[in-house]
């Protein structure tokens, strides 16, 4: 007797497995799962794997995105402790890695962070050799150049979320003051994702207005309306979120779902991303840190010449050193 | 001398406190989030406000949200622990009240929830006069049944959440038996949320054809594929989502999501929602249960008559009576 | 000297051109560009081809969305005369050929659209051989059939946009009646796209309900409430758009673009499209005909097998015999 | 005996005739009808109301819009030649309007379109008396003067699409020559609409860096890489797709659905649009030219004082008296 499959459907073709859109999500902690859940409502990929060792939490979360498919594009949603579940990625968003505790800084978790990456960067290249490679675990620029270093990949396709999250509190901070839209306020938080990332005042602009034409005094310490507390309230606000909800979720989320799209859609939007800067503002440093870059389906083409200031410049340089200074001292 | 923002900007006329879309969500526990979350992502609203007793988490989750403005469409997201925050609201979803635990049954929860909606529902009503409440708090059905009667508002603008959710989660089980999009899966469950929920097997289709017209014992224990594995499933999916991650919180906020948008863009779709179900099927009870609604503006404006059989109308009985016997025992 | 592109950016990889859901629109009438509109306003696509023998007209439309794209999600449009530019495209979509003129049969038209047709599909292959070709020229169902020979492609890579639209119509003249959104209006239309279509009235449904329950005489002559008005409606309806405004094209467009979504996202929906129903409900000719199919990545994977009266099997076998007979008389 | 509807629904409160976000669209070429139908696939709106004196086309565009509700969300569409139909709208975009002919100068249209307006702006206010009026009409700038005269409102409420269409096409031929996305690509065109607009190179910029700050050249005659091609390409713009298609459609409806949509959801972004410039830029004429604007639910609420050249204001002033003296002449 046949069955209803049978009885309803004539089969006049095979199914394929993918689209060629898969996004795998490496981490499902709350970062992991923000990244994930922002990527399929806001529909920029309807193809989702999510690998963890927790197998129970894994299918847990993986039937939770599931029940809500009437509610999506008809997502394919996977999981699995396997590495061989993730198969054909475009692309791979890591979040591995111990979360950053209240008041600990990104770098202390660097070696505890690369241990864990060498179980997951080479499965994820051996499985989908074309991929692109989104690493969002901290401390992120150092994450991504070990990423990239244990991936084989050319350097275009390892790619740090960076301060992408930070230039958009930064321009969020700035509608606030100014009342207009977070995306009609311009403004690049560059360097290294957190504490010592650098603030391009010169680029800061409404319309093309930069606010140091109003006032030149905008991001240093002369200035009477103390603009650079805005900089000073994106360093701290990771910190704060932890101590106020014990964990950041919804903004790294969402701005790894931006990523995504520029990469899935190929688009060449211009974002804050960690990339290599060996050669960039005079950094000799084999290190990775956010600069503007043009992102589309072959990861970081090019690399935006910001014009910096010596202050700026040696910032980044001092960020480079430092980066390099641990990277030397890693165990691979 | 003047400030940045003078000099860059000429006023020329007030700005306005909001569009007109705002939605209001009480409880930020990980079903209230994940429904903001939805809301916000998918762009059913613009307009978020939350509410919560937990100040501090509260400040922590809207500036978590907030900080992804810059990847979203210009949010206007507030919060706070006093409920004038929400006036003017035009739709609250109400999330507050102790999570379901580990076995627990839904029935568990309900003098323990309406003691905690006594200090919700009116305030909402009285900032928000004109607003339409969505309850999401369990047990749901009678929840929405204690939200009405302590709103003093019309029964179509007191909506619970109800079994949109358990259809969801059916149709994504028969999209996997079957290779068809869950879109394209229609069937319905109707009744309490929960363990006494009722499959309308008769309107189980695709494409229009009835499963029951292919295999007539579809849904019965005498059904070769046992399909009603499939209804089983889906009474556990709560209970083993809430064993395998600790809560349920994705689909449920999709599921809130896409109710949300059907109110606020006034559509008249159809979904399966909690309403007053006095006078459908012979209940002679002034109870809330999940039949399915035409949801616009206004509401829940229609209820379908869905032609069911004598035993699933004698399963929305015996589910009205024991509600009707908790709601009697209700202190309020 | 450097050019500022050379000053500003430092190359650090090629960018690639295409990420894969190229879309081509060969024909710039009103009904193509509707499609190429659609499938770009709705982000179904940003890979957009645009191919016709007008070369200026062509230039003149690419222009016009290109200025457009600001607004877009950074589209990449191309056009030609030449068919090179296809190159690569997951999906074509054909609205060449003669317009249908007020009173005209969609039957008039089919040798003078297969003569185009050989100019066409042939080319397209050549450039894509792994693309999904589907036929919106007109009378659709043949031209399906013209377009399935002259590919050589497998049946289900070529598809006709066939009663999608009829459907579609059918849908929302039956949500005026029942003040129900049109997509929780159940309904499908099947057969041939245009006079001889056929409803398949036992399947009419709202939320299971279907209305031959309710009123047995649903969509027969006998019917107090005359339902068989919105399937002379639906029947009418390109004639009477055609005479008020000149063409159709809105709708068609947005019909498209749904079918695109379904085949670029992988989605396993079931829509009314022309596709091969040989050996389907007693039919013993090779012509395509609309019917609810799963459509995909792969195209048409399956046929949903209707359970149609023997009134509508004997309609769907004498369009069959009637395509059949045009078929056999036309020189390829 | 109880008709299908009522055997099928219980109605248990009434239906509300709109959601508050009406958008009325007057004048249904093919300028309005890309307004109309961008706004609808782009999710904009769901509430459209069509107005034209061509009572035949206008029901025809309307059921052709209608017949594609299937793949909306659901839209209310309405039309009518009387304007009690436009009652309720919060937004109305005016195209009527003889179209510019190939080669007629936007100002020889003046007059024709004053008394066409005169028709119009007086019963939309009446029927809409909050409304907020986009004016597409060319020339746009004189008209959005003539139309803010005739209604009555405050100045904030209305505006012209002006320049947002200019700077769109900037943006786009910038986008070609560097490879980046245009939404990656700031510049804006000021002024008057069309032939004597003004590129303010000041500001156009990529991630910050300003194209000036590499070559300051840029703009002028002595510019090598003559990147001032590309305003006049921009001025060039609407008369070669005028020329090459017949008019143009695409890109002006999808800047006036992003303007709609600043304007509905209450966003704050930054726009270039025709407002009253009056007192800016020194300019001592009550006439309305873009510049850039903060666009929300009250209209424009602020104007960004851009800090221009001397030759930039000399060039703003001359259009300012260009157009009060064809103001001056204007038969109300």
């Amino acid at each position: 007797m046949s069955s209803i499959k049978e009885s309803l459907l004539t089969e006049v073709a095979e199914t394929l497995p993918s689209a060629g859109n898969k996004v795998t999500v490496v981490g499902i902690g709350q970062v992991g799962m923000a990244c994930a859940f922002s990527i399929l409502a806001q529909g920029v990929s309807n193809e989702l794997c999510l690998v963890d060792c927790m197998a129970d939490k894994l299918t847990g979360e993986m039937m939770d995105l599931q029940h809500g498919s009437n509610f999506l594009k008809s997502p394919k949603i996977t999981s699995g402790t396997d590495y061989a579940i993730t198969a054909g990625s475009r692309l791979c968003i890591v979040t591995a890695g111990a979360r950053q505790r209240t008041g600990e800084s990104r770098l202390d978790l660097v070696q505890r962070n690369t241990d864990i990456l060498k179980g997951i960067i080479p499965k994820l290249v051996e499985y989908s050799p074309d991929t692109i490679i989104l690493m969002v675990s901290n401390p992120v620029d150092i994450m991504t150049y070990v990423a990239w270093k244990l991936s084989g990949l050319p350097k275009n396709r390892v790619i740090g979320s960076g301060t992408n999250l930070d230039s958009s509190r930064f321009r969020f901070l700035m509608s606030q003051r100014l009342g207009v839209a977070p995306t009609s306020c311009h403004g690049w938080i560059i360097g290294e994702h957190g504490d010592t990332s650098v603030p391009v005042w010169s680029g800061v602009n409404i319309a093309g207005v930069r606010l140091r034409e109003i006032n030149p005094t905008v991001g240093t310490s002369e200035d009477p309306e103390k603009w650079n507390e805005l900089h000073k309230q994106v360093v701290n606000s990771a910190y704060e979120v932890i101590k106020l909800k014990g964990y950041t979720s919804w903004a790294i989320g969402l701005s790894c779902s931006a990523l995504a799209s520029a990469i899935l859609k190929n688009t060449n939007n211009v974002h804050a991303v960690s990339t290599s800067v060996l050669g960039e503002h005079g950094i000799d440093k084999d290190v990775f840190l956010s600069v503007p870059c043009v992102l589309n389906a072959n990861g970081v083409t090019h690399v935006v010449k910001q014009l910096l200031t010596e202050t700026e410049i040696a910032q980044l340089q001092k960020s480079a050193n430092l980066m390099h200074e641990v990277q030397t001292g890693l165990k691979f």
